[in-house]
């Protein structure tokens, strides 16, 4: 599991071994001082320090004197001149793009909309074309990107970069959406599921950023949960886990896209939410519903209540399940804030196991709509093979990410 | 998390954590080839016989000549004369203590009932006797058991060793179980829940032994699960992990022990099963009713098989959002075989989400009811430190089990 172990028995493994744990914890935490990197790495703070110097020298990381605390510390980040990253979301009706250094800053990023059951041929082509296209304009090249972070409403079996379940995403079920766009870019593309990398990017830098047990609940067109256990994200053996949008609510209910009935989507996803309202509202889309709730709008306000209660109790049986310390809830439907996410809260605390600790915390995701792309970019981030041995040239190379990395 | 993490930078340490590296490895499985033992540890097959000789010369393990496919090979095992390590299992309505050696071998074992709601000081007391009269039965003596593993029929923290939930054991929830025992015996108690012991066994030895990511259900006087996630017992952040007695199936259901209501555990416990036999059949007890459905009564089949169906629909949620590659169906529900078990299996499948990979199997425990024993003697011996400095006595030292090894 862990890709920094170093093959057993040699001194020089050990060697390398070091410098790949610090290079992989400055990836991780995108900057850290050098006694931040001794506590993330374990190794002693001379080590470090030794090791630092040989990265600085061979243009692998950047250092800089920085205070924390009141006392001087050097700050470690990977050399900005070493490459970008690409970070690419699909949602149901939009289109993200975004590129980032590797020091975990970014430094573009555009949405545009997609039309309803864009062909997925035509948006891989354009995702395509914007990253080419932003890499242009900030006087780069494709030769300067080092690897691809796709994200997508829904599961992906990760040994494939496929769909894991057939009929949610129409046109995409056959396809190796990883392998097409890494034709298309020329550099190694991992696709994971919208909420895995939203969870990825809330336990990195957001929400979730204290702790090593949360789950991302993430409200959107559908809702979807990403799973972190041990502070890395589980998949499962099928990628499906995390899919809290296709747990049974109501076994009379209405048969889902994935072929079973009563699903928690079939009664919280923008389908649902918008038919609910078509008798006394009009035709709206999932956006008009959020912004006239936010304006007080009482209908509105009442079915993305009744979706956060409904999404509450399924969270609860994941709460006393997986038993996370922290539960929080992402996505389009949370930018309403307590509307969604008081009786979410109410709903999972009525119906969690109480336990004798403490009882899980519900919160708000704290990188809005950018977690997502946060997660692609970090997961893009470290699927870069940074060339760590000084004697050598440090440019870094695009290598297949190691599925068992993350 | 690895305890066998060698200290980074030092030759030494390197050696001392393959030397620990292959012992642990033999601690879990029981008994490798060298061949085994150099896939199980990473290690190659000449540094794994150097350090084999070491370690048998110091009396740490034991080797022995056998045949694999034909081919002669050696077999390392923990030397026995090291020591015995006891489990403890209390459930509801009996108790069971269990003696095994460092080869991972039962040579001990005896089950007694306990009365409904007996005290919790008398029992522990008990087990405490019960362990010292096999010891002494075997021409041994307390000086030779190096650990305790303690199975609960409740969750447990692992922090604490208390009880997670209040209210499922009565008169449980204020003691320090693992302490009271532990100064009964004078020895270093792991307590664990019974389904998270059982999810251990299964994984090691039973029905899960070829899979990384599996879910052991327990039916029996409540229902438990344990769940292993990459080959390590997923416990959470409170110890309640698994707990799927406590998922909400009838929002109006009957208040649960937890404080909840419509529970799982009041719907398939046993208490539940009993009540809605007596008008038909009288007041039973739990064997009872196996026993009978095993017969053919009509009544007694119908109840397990609709407690089956109705466990498989919570199952199926986990099997979702967890996604193991197999669920392992055990305890004394599942002694019905497919009375039982093909309602669960049915259910399962009919609500999980399907997955493009492969549908989740929902296959009979291996180990019957010494599941939950096996995984608490397991657990006693990893909280064992066999000393492998061949420099040093290689007597083991019982000391207190890192939380986080597993």
């Amino acid at each position: 599991m862990l890709t920094d172990r170093p093959t057993p028995g040699s001194q020089t493994s050990l060697r390398e071994a070091n410098r790949n744990r610090i290079v992989n914890a400055v990836k991780q935490f995108g900057g850290l001082t050098q006694i931040e990197l001794a506590g993330a790495t374990g190794l002693s703070t001379a080590t470090v320090s030794t090791i630092v110097k040989e990265l600085a020298a061979a243009g692998v990381v950047d250092t800089q004197t920085t205070s924390r605390s009141g006392r001087r510390a050097l700050k470690v980040t990977l050399a900005r001149r070493l490459g970008l990253v690409a970070g690419v979301q699909f949602g149901h009706r939009h289109l993200t793009v975004a590129l980032g250094d590797l020091t975990r800053e970014i430094v573009a990023t555009q949405s545009m909309p997609l039309p309803p059951d864009h062909r997925v041929d035509t948006s891989l082509d354009r995702a395509a074309l914007l990253v080419v296209d932003h890499l242009e304009r900030l006087g780069s090249g494709l030769e300067e990107l080092l690897g691809v972070g796709l994200a997508l409403p829904a599961p992906v079996d990760e040994a494939t970069g496929m769909i894991a379940v057939r009929g949610l995403l129409r046109g995409w079920d056959d396809l190796h959406v990883g392998q097409v766009l890494s034709k298309r870019l020329a550099r190694p593309v991992h696709v994971d599921n919208d909420a895995n990398l939203g969870a990825i990017a809330e336990h990195d830098f957001g929400a979730a950023a204290d702790v090593q047990d949360s789950i991302f609940v993430r409200a959107s067109y559908g809702v979807g949960a990403g799973i972190m256990i041990n502070g890395r994200l589980h998949r499962g053996f099928a990628g499906t886990a995390g899919e809290i949008g296709h747990v049974q609510v109501d076994a009379a209910g209405a048969i889902c896209r994935c072929g079973n009935r009563g699903c928690l989507d079939t009664v919280v996803g923008s389908a649902a939410l918008l038919e609910m309202l078509r008798a006394s509202h009009g035709p709206l889309t999932l956006r008009d519903v959020i912004t006239r709730a936010e304006e007080g709008d009482p209908g509105c306000r009442r079915v993305i209540a009744d979706a956060g209660e409904k999404v509450g109790s399924v969270v609860a049986s994941l709460a006393s399940t997986v038993n996370p310390q922290r539960v929080v809830v992402g996505g389009e439907l949370a930018e309403t804030g307590e509307t969604f996410l008081a009786p979410l809260r109410d709903a999972v605390l009525r119906h969690v196991v109480p336990n004798a600790i403490s009882p899980v915390e519900v919160v708000p995701a704290a990188l809005g709509d950018r977690a997502e792309i946060m997660g692609a970019l970090a997961v893009a981030l470290r699927g870069v093979d940074v060339e760590t041995s000084p004697e050598l040239t440090s440019s870094p190379r695009a290598t297949t990410l190691d599925p068992e990395e993350r």
